[in-house]
Order: C-alpha cells, then sequence, then structure tokens
C-alpha cells in the first residue's frame, strides 16, 4: 500500500537510486517499503515550488486556509486506521498511544482553523493620520502581521503524528500563510507518507496552489542540510536533540541570509519536593512519578529526569516507594533500536560517575528493543560542581538529588540550565514561604507546574512549550498552542496606503470583525 | 563638566589607563574630554550588578517601573541645554535636530511608562481548568510575559539621544523589566554621559537596584565583542551598518547559549514612481525628493537610497528636476570625519561603475566635514544583474535606477534586498492596476508607504521598524513603538499554581483591570 516516494509538491518522485526501509522494534525487523531518499534536484523542485506557491498562498483568504486545514484533518481521519496500523508497526508504540496522538493531531489542525475564523491572531493595530500636527502631520500607519515564506519542518522521532507532517509546525506554518516543506523523520516514513497523502488530497480539494506542501524522505543528514541551505526556505521547525538542534541553528545563521530557527530540544524537567508534603503525600507521589517516569518509555521531551528534595525520613521513604513502584511497572518497547542504544550508552555514562548511585535497576529479561526502567541518586553538593549530570537520558530514566538542607536545594536549583518545564511539590504552606525558590525556577523554565507531574502538555493559548536554551533555541516562542503561528509570521506597516489595497484586516469598516489595537485602544469598533 | 568615566551601575569608574577623545566635525578638532575605555574588569562589574539587579528588578511592579521611567524623562529634562550642547559638538548637527531628537527621545521613554500603566503589554492569558474533562483532567494554565534579563545596547552613530543611551532600546527594555548596559558609541561619549547621569539619579530617586544600568565607554571593538560573550548578558539590541551588525549576531549564536540580537542594519529604501503620477507632480515630487535624500546630510537608516522610475518625458523632468533642485540645497556637516570618508569612499567605488552615470554632484568647495550630495542614474537591465548597486551610500546620495517598461521594473523590485521601508508613488488608478507589483514591494520591507518620503519615523504601535534581513536580524520584531518591548520578553506558563504566587496580571480578579485572553476571548472581566 505504501510507496516509498517523495511528495514533491502534489507530485509523486522517486528520482533517486538510495532507498531505505522503517524498521518494527517489536519484531525486531525491517519493514517492507523501500523509501526513495529524495536527491538534489528533488529538494530544489520542491523549494522552488513552495515560493511560487507561496506568491499565491500569502494571498488566499483566511477563511480558505482554514478551510485547507479542516480538509487536512477529514482526510488524515479518512485513513485514520491505516495511519494507526503503520504508526504501529514503526514505533513500537500500543494501539492507543496511536489513537490518542492522532486525536490530537486532529485537534491542533483544528484548533488553528479555528484562529484562523476568528482572525484576531494577525495582531491589527492602527494609528489613524493626524494632518493638523505640528511640526510634521501625523501620517496614517497600519501594522498586521504577514507569513515569512516557505518554512522547513522536521519530523520528530518520537510524535510521528503531533509533531511531524501534520503536526503543530506544519498546522501553525500553514495556517501563517507559510507553504511547508517536510523533512519526514526516517523512522516513520510511512506514517508521514499517508498522513502527507491525507494533506496532498487537501490540497486538491481545497484549491490549495501546487508546492504549499511536499514530503521529503531521507535517512541521512544532508537532504537537512540542503533544505535549510535553500535560499527560498525562510524559517525552520525542529523538535529533536539539542546536538540536531543546535546543528540546525548554526547552519540557519550562517546563510547569507540568516533565518529563524525555532529548535526544541528537550529537557531534564526538575521536579523539586519540599519536605512538609512528603509527611503526607510520599507514598502518593511515588505512585504518581513512577507512572510519569515510565509513561511512553519515558520518551517525552517533558519526561521527569531529575527530582530534587531535601534529605529527611519522608524523602527516605519516598525514595524507596519509588524505586519499588518502578520496578512493579513493565517496560515497555522504544521506538527504535537506536533510541535504545543511546539510551542504555548515556544511562551507562552517567551512572558510572563515582558520585552517583544506582538505587533501582529493572534487571529482568526483557524482549528485545525495550528498555530497563532505572532511577540514581546523587547528593546536591555533587550535582552543583557537575555539569554533565544535566545531560538528558532519554528514556525511563531519574536522576534523584538529595539535598541537606534548602540553602544548598537552592543551589542546586541555581545550576540547572534552561528547561521546558519546572515542577514545584509542596504544601500550600511551604511554597507561600519558598517565593525565593520559585523566583530561581521560574529563571529557568518555559512553564512552571504546581503538584503535579511534567509529562502531559495541554494544546491552548496558554501553554509554553519551549523555554530558556537549550529547552529551545528562541525562548520568545512557543511549540504548541495556537500562539506558535507567531513564529511564521513578521509585522508590516501600511503608511497612508489606499483603502481599497489595505488587507481587509486593516480596513476602517472591520469586515472581519476582528480585536485591533486603534490609537492605543483594544476594539472591534468600526473607524 | 564631563568626567568621562564610566557608569559602573550607580558607581564611576575609570580603571583604565586608555583614553579616547571625541570630536568636533564643524570645528575639525578634538573635544576637550578625556574618555576612559573600560576594562575587562569594569565590564565583568557591570554585568555582574546587572544580573543581580535584575532578580530584583525584574519583580519590582511595573507601576514603579513606569515611575523609573517617567524620573528618567524628568531628569534628562533638567539638563537638557548641556545635552543639547554637548550633542551640537560631538555630531555637527544643528542645535534644532538636536532638540528635535531629544523631544523624540523623551516622548519614547513616555510612551512606555504610558504602556505599563495600561499593563496590556504583558499578554495575559488564561485557560482555566476543567476537572472533569475525559480521559485527563485539564489544567489550569495561565500564562504572561516575563523578561529575559540583562540586555546590551550599543548606541548609534547617528542617533545620540533617540537610538542610544536612553533610546528606544534601552527605555523597551528597562520597562519589561531588563537592566540595560549601554556600550556608549565613542563618537558622543560625552552626550552618552550626561544622559547617563540623569539615568543614575533616576535610579536613585526611585530606589531602583543599583546595577539596573550602566554605561560603558569604549573606542574600539573589543569591549562590544567581551560584553556580548559574558554569560550574563541576554539579548542585544543594536542600530547601525550591516557588516557591525551581523559581526554581533554571529558573536551571539557561537555563544555556549545564544541569545537574541535585534540589528536595525540600515536600508537602500526603495521609492518606485509610476509614470502617470509624474505628469501632474515631477515638480512637486522633485523637491520632495531633494529634500529627503539629504535630510541631516542623508544619515537616516530610511534615507531613500534609489528611486526607480520607467522611462518617460515625464520622468527625464522629474530627474532634471531633482538634479538641480538637489544642488540648490546647502550641504551640511556629517557626524565625524570617518563617516564622510566612508561617504566619499562608497559613492566613488559606486559610480565609478562603467555602467552608472552621475548626473547631478555638488562640486562647489565646502567647509571640511561638509558631505556633497550626488545624484547618479543606471539602466533597470544594469541593476538587475549587479548586486553591489544595492550597497547602501551612508550620506546625501540617491542612485536612480531607469527601466525600459513595467515588467523590467518588476525585475528590478524583485532583485531588491530585504529593507526597512519601501515606497510607491503613483496616482489612485495606476497604484489600484499595479497590485502584483506592490505584491512584491511587500515581500521585500517592514514598512510599505504610498505617496510619501521614507524618512520620518513616526513611533506609535502601529510603526514597524525593522524588515527582512539584511534590513534587521530579525524580521518578526520593531526597534520602535511600544510594541519594541518584545524583543526582550518570553512567555512563562504558571499550570495548577496556587493564586496567592500569580502575578497580579493573571490573578482571577484581574486587580490590573487589563485585556486578558480568557478560554479564548478577549476580556477584562474577572473569572
Amino acid at each position: 500500500m505504501l510507496h516509498g516516494k517523495n511528495y514533491i509538491g502534489n507530485n509523486l518522485s522517486s528520482e533517486g537510486k538510495v532507498i531505505f526501509k522503517t524498521f518494527n522494534p517489536k519484531l525486531n525487523k525491517n519493514n517492507d517499503c523501500n523509501f526513495s531518499e529524495a536527491t538534489a534536484n528533488e529538494i530544489n523542485k520542491a523549494a522552488n515550488l513552495a515560493y511560487d506557491a507561496f506568491l499565491e498562498f500569502k494571498n488566499i483568504d483566511s477563511l480558505k486556509r482554514s478551510k485547507f486545514l479542516d480538509s487536512i484533518a477529514d482526510q488524515i481521519l479518512l485513513i485514520q486506521n491505516d495511519i494507526v496500523r503503520v504508526y504501529c508497526e514503526e514505533t513500537g508504540l500500543p494501539d492507543g498511544r496511536a489513537k490518542g496522538e492522532l486525536g490530537r493531531t486532529i485537534g491542533q489542525i483544528r484548533s488553528f482553523s479555528e484562529l484562523l475564523k476568528k482572525g484576531d491572531w494577525v495582531n491589527a493595530s492602527i494609528d489613524t493620520a493626524d494632518t493638523d500636527r505640528k511640526p510634521v502631520p501625523k501620517p496614517d500607519l497600519r501594522k498586521m502581521s504577514i507569513p515569512l515564506g516557505p518554512v522547513l519542518v522536521f519530523g520528530a522521532s518520537n510524535f510521528p503524528l503531533a509533531y511531524s507532517t501534520a503536526g503543530g509546525d506544519t498546522a501553525s506554518a500553514l495556517a501563517a500563510g507559510c507553504p511547508v516543506i517536510v523533512k519526514s523523520h526516517p523512522m516513520h516514513a510511512g506514517t508521514g507518507e499517508l498522513v502527507s497523502s491525507a494533506i496532498i488530497k487537501a490540497v486538491k480539494i481545497t484549491g490549495m496552489p501546487n508546492g504549499v506542501f511536499s514530503n521529503i524522505n531521507s535517512g541521512g543528514i544532508q537532504t537537512g542540510i540542503d533544505l535549510i541551505n535553500n535560499p527560498l526556505i525562510k524559517a525552520v521547525g525542529f523538535t529533536g536533540s539539542l546536538k540536531a538542534g543546535r546543528s540546525l541553528l548554526n547552519l540557519a545563521n550562517n546563510r547569507d541570509e540568516p533565518i529563524p530557527v525555532f529548535a526544541e530540544m528537550g529537557s531534564i524537567n526538575p521536579v523539586i519536593i519540599l519536605p512538609e508534603i512528603l509527611k503526607t503525600d510520599w507514598n502518593n507521589l511515588a505512585t504518581k512519578y513512577a507512572n510519569s517516569i515510565t509513561l511512553g518509555s519515558g520518551q517525552f521531551c517533558t519526561n521527569p529526569g531529575i527530582i530534587i528534595g531535601i534529605k529527611s525520613t519522608y524523602f527516605t521513604e519516598f525514595v524507596n516507594s519509588l524505586s519499588k513502584k518502578i520496578l512493579d511497572i513493565a517496560p515497555s518497547c522504544m521506538l527504535h533500536p537506536n533510541i535504545i542504544r543511546n539510551y542504555n550508552n548515556n544511562k551507562m555514562k552517567l551512572i558510572s560517575d563515582k558520585q552517583v548511585n544506582v538505587i533501582a535497576d529493572f534487571t529482568d529479561d526483557v524482549d528485545v528493543n525495550y528498555s530497563k526502567q532505572t532511577l540514581a541518586m546523587v547528593k546536591g553538593s555533587d550535582f552543583i560542581i557537575n555539569n554533565d549530570l544535566q545531560e538528558e537520558i532519554f528514556g525511563p530514566f531519574s536522576l534523584l538529588v538529595e539535598c541537606d538542607n534548602m540553602i544548598q536545594l537552592e543551589s542546586v536549583v541555581d545550576k540547572i540550565n534552561g528547561q521546558l518545564t519546572g515542577t514545584i511539590i509542596a504544601s500550600d504552606n511551604e511554597i507561600s514561604s519558598n517565593k525565593a525558590l520559585i523566583d530561581i525556577l521560574k529563571e529557568r523554565v518555559g512553564r512552571i507546574i504546581f503538584n503535579g507531574v511534567p509529562t502531559g502538555v495541554e494544546v491552548n493559548a496558554s501553554m509554553l512549550h519551549g523555554g530558556p536554551y537549550p529547552a529551545s533555541t528562541d525562548s520568545r516562542f512557543t511549540a504548541v498552542g495556537v500562539k506558535s503561528i507567531d513564529r511564521w509570521v513578521r509585522p508590516l506597516s501600511y503608511q497612508d496606503f489606499p483603502s481599497e489595497l489595505l488587507p481587509d484586516s486593516l480596513k476602517d469598516n472591520n469586515p472581519k470583525n476582528i480585536l485591533r489595537l486603534v490609537n492605543g485602544i483594544y476594539t472591534k469598533n468600526k473607524i
């Protein structure tokens, strides 16, 4: 059923001779389809088509783009059974996860469709003229957001749907009016192909320009480099490792025309547990965190990789309980042999540190490509002086940091690099008396959570999924929620422009009925 | 009266042995004061103080920060006569310009003070909890903007007040809650010192933390490099040349922790004149543009460096009239011998091109350091194939591009690099029938102007001063107007946070009475 070809705009293409296959980690063997590695010529074609499409797509009314997004969602739903099957074959993830992620992906696409219908996202701002002003007349100025141009999206290894082909980056870029070229993740090229086929159907059904979407297959890294170096690409979205994200940032900045890169590069998501709450909640917390650490084999960028507490009887109770409970959880299959190899190597490297003690380690035999969960512990004083302990271990692993007292705990938190999330577990009393600690934590994270777990990323306008470097390459933007559209737009000011040539969002009579900043006041009123 | 020392926080400091002087271009001699080049130790002290100040400053209520900004404006006004005198001594610019720029600077500072009083700038967003949601409860998420940290601001050579010490970058960063270290422009270190003294007085009067502002003197480039490489600096603002701006961007991106750089790097500000309007307006347009090209010796980033038209009798009339009128304008003094040297060298280089013809050249003797205005012309077909003709000539120079027809004119516009502004001069009829041309121009500019001149940058929320690279390093932001505050903030999400620990902007009862996005609806209502 899969064809293994690239979508260069609406056309299937397989010019190259290099092929690769995806892998079924549960069966421990390659899947059948041969995927055709895109050639330099195919990449250039996709970029040229994307730019030509951009000149048309950017002027297509938001409401039509909204219908395009809805159609993508509809077309995905029509083939959802096939998508879920291929997803599971390519990831080893369970059926329920695939379905849940598909639902989230559809929800994300529809949220951007709704955003386009409302129309406020263009940030319209109007300052009217004052021809009598002295010493010089005041011009009429009107400003709104316009799309940057073709966007390059890299599929994420750990979210074959929600952060990949028709995921948040693609949906937000298309919503903004930017054509998208997806560099499909090689581990789930089949899932990507199916989702791409749905997008291409939607392109045709809603009459969008050819080239508004392309899907590029590649098993190596050169394709990504060639794409990012193509001068017609104007922005990049990426979710993955720090090493890969930083490489993309460097490439983008070394272009003749540097372009924005939004890379979400993962995190160790510190969790701080204060002493008082442990007295009553140590057992519940242990259950909650045993589940959070092992959820999806720990293959989430919001996985709690480090848990910080203060030495006490109850902290020990918590640690012992967590150690016991985590070993009771059945190991699960990881995405790919490369992922499990990295997990094991990085875990071994970290626990080989003299200061680090393993406190729980799953040692029973497991199926091939299944991960074994591990907990380790280190003293606060040792953590502070060893930056290597902040390396992300992508998988079901967490490092407990035991501090001597609150002062040392603050020092530990003060040493932590930029993170997607930070969680504070505390009683109402003790959180009120530890505002300084919260203040230190806030400086380091994009989202601060009270008495919860970092796993689970809500998709709405108030979500910030991103954070200070190295959590992301630009802490000023989010990768999740409708505000992620801001990554792909820039404001344009119109000075003294004739009404008929102004976009509807900026016309006097406000035909789109959107909220606008008019002479400093937010209003939907006409001018 | 000037002391020549650095302000390291509130303290005057002159540890180093290296000194430099500013220059009076009208008198063609050095000014008296010896300015003390900051040492590495002084730079580190300023950065450490700024970071310590940040931890306090970011939590100071917006209304107090508003008072701080007002106090800066008040203190500048108290010494405005001294500032204007030193400004003129250091720039050769006339008294009226100094006063006008001072007024604009005060206006900018007060506009940020007003912004803080209104409070909406934090972009508050709230999505309330739904504990009954299946399969998982929906958390309470609240998001608002918080400051990035200490900001490094480089003073601009051509705006000693409005884009320098207490200019737009500094005012917006302080408003956001970011301490500022200014690397004062060496050509007007005295003006910078006086303005710094006013800021430091305001720091003391309003009880702001020591280190919230520092002023660093330097005649070389190493100081800037050391500052940008200091890990406590979290963002950079710059206005100047492409070469310098790009260097800063590269330095910032090569840090262990890359940081955002907003560099506004100038422009050739294309002006497109369509044929029909010339029939009636050629003479008026010639007057308007002779003035715009020579305003302030052409030392504006929005100076019209290129004027594009279609060969016709009336275009020739316009060119002849412009040539005559521009020579009637009295030359004026440039900022510094370096500036006039660069002007002359770059102009000579451009007009030495075989395809370029000089059509007006001021040849009379002028005072030393006064610039001579020049107009040159090139054919559209030659412009298209020669990217060197797009080099900015900083000074009273403009290149006329004569096209054979509208198709060639569109090709010329299509070749133009990213610009701050693009202007279209047309009759109502012909602009309506040239939407494609406008569309091409929009892709290349941050501000598009109808029947005006690009010089004159209005300061309000609808201004976009920036644009596609190389006009700026990040087209998603503006350097002018209250929205420039967005460069120095990032969103932070609070998940399930106790009400008492939420910032006022996010509390249920909306004590600041600001506009918030609550469950997808913009409202000032309580929750």
